[in-house]
């Protein structure tokens, strides 16, 4: 249920309704955004007497809420999220794009990447420090060494970065140097770190889990907003299918989806999708079109070298023609997308 | 093995290695296009010995082909095919928009369809005369009625009309009045169904069956070819997976590989890859993004009383801002797409 | 809707409740079985009003359906169908094994192994004379002349013989020589076929689709018994999914699943679902252990040397083995699988 | 690669190999079993050099491993790896069922469980402390308390308990009340979980991801047997396909490969893919007959009443009767479970 309040409620005439709520033995949780006040009531079992809230002063309206997520609902909190990230906003409106290689192995290969991304119209600079690997024999990333040269390249560049958690136990530290924190596919119901990350004052990024629906994946967020955490970025990395000719299957029509059910910026990644690339502009010129409010992208100064994921990373003449052509299909699409039927209207 | 002739072979000495080529047993197959003649050798069991055929009067090459498709094959045949339907080319280069009803319901209905879907743009109309319905208690489509229909819309506005045969029974008859004939999903492997349109003199435009491979599909495409009709269109309709949120998950990767692997225009069909007519226009931008050739789209006037698929058809207006978004996207992609890895570069 | 009649209804007052029921536009479909006749009403739009038939003389009940298939339906017909072949019963209470090469290769090779299938315990014998295959340049099966084969094993000794028909053009030869029609998985939604087999004789052996929900699968069956046909045979063979250690993945929970909403019998298909010889065995026991009533395994003598499918034929001695356990097997679920929901009491 | 040292070779000469190993960087892990003492060769990269080690004294051989596993692998340890929990033996050889409800609710409800389930022919009972659920909103498990129960549980009944550890944070506390620690489905891949698993001295449950390869599942075994830890079982539990009339699609052919591959013991989850009740019997006897060493079954005495997933928990009769089932087959399996072609050798 969603409690909305009058524009003209007082403090305490919110203050009376949160205290309302939690004497019903449930959670209140403002909802921030718009000109007026909505006060969010969670963890009840069962439906909620609208009754019990509609008398009270200042009180405008009680919306029960359909969805089993709330906070990252439309229904909740009707107006886009706008994440800010050291003055880029991400989300409806704007075209982001964060790009790096993989894995960071060295402030050389960091740099020299960063500034070929920089060049051709990345604004965020992505590379694992901590790697999540199949196999406990494969390259596991740098680490702490690898977060530092991450503060490397944003001094050097101006970027912010974009880096992965793996776990509670390395999250403050993770939380430390990054300006984005990734959470992977295979940490995506990870419900220790969801619940760390909601209390992070970082922005998340939070990667769709290779065989979840996008219920289950919206579930996973409302973790991180029920935790305190609004700023929350999804990504569309693909699932796992019986198609074999591309790692996973980018399933673009989440796209839409997400836009219709929540106000959370979604963003795509077409390089893990795809893990060739030959495959990758053209999957990232889709994405664009589809409105998705920007890229992740792998890229690689030295692909056959480098120390993961070689296989699929852009070199950097190619993520150059990539931007120009995304930017290109960002312009005609004008710059807000509606949530209706036919989402986007073509400004002329 | 592709046996490439000189430019100044004499018809002779073509004749003379396709009898060289029959005499092993093989079968000779002529491939069109280009400025010189090449034969290729079908049927063989193991490797073929070049050494039987390169010694013979105006044989400039032979070479060995990898995949196992042949005639799709971009090695046997590297120019992209163009289709000719009516004076509208369908390949690389143009944008095909197909659109109409699921089912042919009425003249009156088809009419009203038709002249809505050519003003916004639409080339060719598409509506079921024969349809396959997973209940046998469902509408199965009016026949050889729909049929008389669609040949009344294509007299009545010019449009060329593409329409599904179920059966080698009413293959005849299909073949008699439609300018294109399609090949449903569910039907991708009927092969003695494949092998009557190979002896077809119309084009076939064949499904992606809906657990296919690509390899499975191009397989079922050189069935056609392998039988003498060259003028197979490719239509990407999205795959059976765990998601629920669209009713099949639109396989945007599967575009590049084509583009890559075959020589035969590929469209895509948003309609029934997603199954909900708010997914219809992202999933059309992002399938022209990726470089398909075109659209199969399903439009109709009124899609609440439609006799099959109403929930995903657009209102006529949604289709012509369909038709305007795609549009824009289609020219800043340029006429022509490459086959690079980087598959197209856009002229400024 | 099912009207049952009294035990002791007169065909008079059968043949009055048919004409009541065809004179409002239904089909009327008399089902057999059971000590009493009752008529399903099919091909009705919408909800059909049971008082129309209620005060009929010799009417019991009127019962609606619903389940979208009506007479494959436990609710249309509760007593198990048990199909008989040349004196062989495939259902409840009975172990079919069926079995044989993927495709007949010569009179000499089906002889071998239908020899050993028989010693080992195999009551039917199967194999291609018309075979699928993906790509045209592969072996297609014998046709006509590997009919004749079959007809000889028949003869020399005594089995059933069970054979894929692919097309409805060569629908009657089949019919002609086998004792079960196999319709594979790539045919099950060709509804020109089913519709063919729905007016054979023959009993139908109907593989589930690669793709197929079980509704898809029991809606197929539905159009050969509309058709007139009620001796179908429903064969799981696995279904298409991310996992590649097997060829397909056997999906053991539809057999529980057709046998409480169906009649039909469900055999299963491992050697298929496997395509590797080594989990042929494994699977076997446990689609006996799992209810099904039996079994469709290849076995070639020579399995290096077939002209399909070798890697997962079994070699007969392997074949001995398999038979012997999945009698004890057999034998200890006891003879009846109740349809509850723990669906076997074994009696001590 | 994995070195084979002589039945009488000294301390000193294994101590000998093992130095050398460590001297190229590698890392050497002793291997359990067997009369003679073996040493992997781990964290190599690229292939090791057989000659370094050949000459040294006491060395039998020098075998390269194929599998990206290593100690998880039959390659490397042969013999079945029994796992012993309070004197019970789970793996080759040995029926093993585990049972209890999904969550632990209250003591009465645990020791009312428990009773009934050990009396039906369990050995080990299961119960949810710590609960991983899609909505943070959902009941999520007693904790510590619910741990403090299973301890009564134990005391009471005298059975181990086995119950599931969620995060790195409260693994100390699991581990000091749990007898087999479960990693759920979710944290297959969650690599910080897995090594400190690794570090444990309690048995570990590892389930498959829900989309995990056999491959991924073997090598985040490897995490933990790489971490120190060699006692470890499997659990298959379904994976997430098309299929929509079980949760998830029990992968039985699962079975076979790991039983080949892997020395490790594994067992079934019939509940969780299941989904609801009706199919977890005929599950559960497949699982067996397939030749898994055990089940882990949910039970509830009034599960219409359970907090999490009573749709899919046994009432305790039919449990009763799945024991019954279950020892049948199992007894007719033999013994011992061969890993070649046909697992089983039925002794009369």
């Amino acid at each position: 249920m969603l409690i909305v309040m009058d524009k003209k409620a007082t403090p305490q005439e919110i203050e009376a309704v949160v205290t309302a709520i939690e004497s019903k033995g449930y959670t209140a949780r403002s909802i921030p955004g718009g000109e007026r006040v909505s006060i969010g009531v969670l963890n009840n079992e069962g439906p909620v007497d609208a009754s019990l809230f509609m008398g009270l002063p200042g009180v405008k309206d009680a919306i029960p809420v359909t969805r089993p997520y709330k906070l990252v609902s439309r229904e909740v909190h009707p107006e886009d999220t706008i994440v800010d990230v050291g003055g880029i906003s991400i989300g409806n409106g704007h075209l982001t794009i964060i790009a790096g290689p993989c894995a960071i192995e060295s402030e050389a290969q960091a740099l020299t990447i960063a500034k070929h991304v920089r060049h051709a119209g990345a604004q965020l600079f992505r590379g694992g420090a901590f790697k999540p690997r199949t196999s406990p024999y494969s390259f596991q990333g740098l680490g702490e060494e690898g977060l530092k040269i991450l503060a490397q390249v944003r001094e050097t560049t101006g970027m912010p970065v974009v880096t992965e958690v793996m776990d509670f136990e390395t999250f403050d530290l993770v939380e430390e140097y990054a300006d984005i924190i990734q959470i992977g596919t295979r940490n995506m119901q990870n419900f220790s770190l969801l619940r760390r990350a909601g209390r992070s004052h970082k922005p998340i990024l939070l990667k769709r889990g290779m065989a979840a629906t996008i219920e289950e994946w919206l579930m996973a967020a409302e973790y991180i907003l029920e935790g305190g955490n609004a700023q929350v970025i999804l990504c569309e990395r693909g699932v796992r299918t019986f198609v074999h000719h591309s790692r996973n299957t980018l399933d673009l029509s989440a796209v839409p989806v997400v836009l219709k059910e929540s106000h959370l910026p979604i963003i795509v990644d077409p390089s893990h999708a795809a893990g060739r690339r030959d495959q990758v502009i053209p999957l990232s010129r889709a994405s664009i079109a589809v409105a998705a409010h920007g890229l992740m992208v792998e890229v690689h100064h030295d692909p056959g070298n480098a120390l993961s994921d070689g296989a699929q990373s852009l070199y950097p003449q190619q993520f150059e023609e990539l931007c120009d052509q995304i930017k290109k299909i960002f312009n005609i699409l004008g710059n807000n997308v509606d949530r209706c039927e036919a989402p986007i209207s073509i400004a002329e």
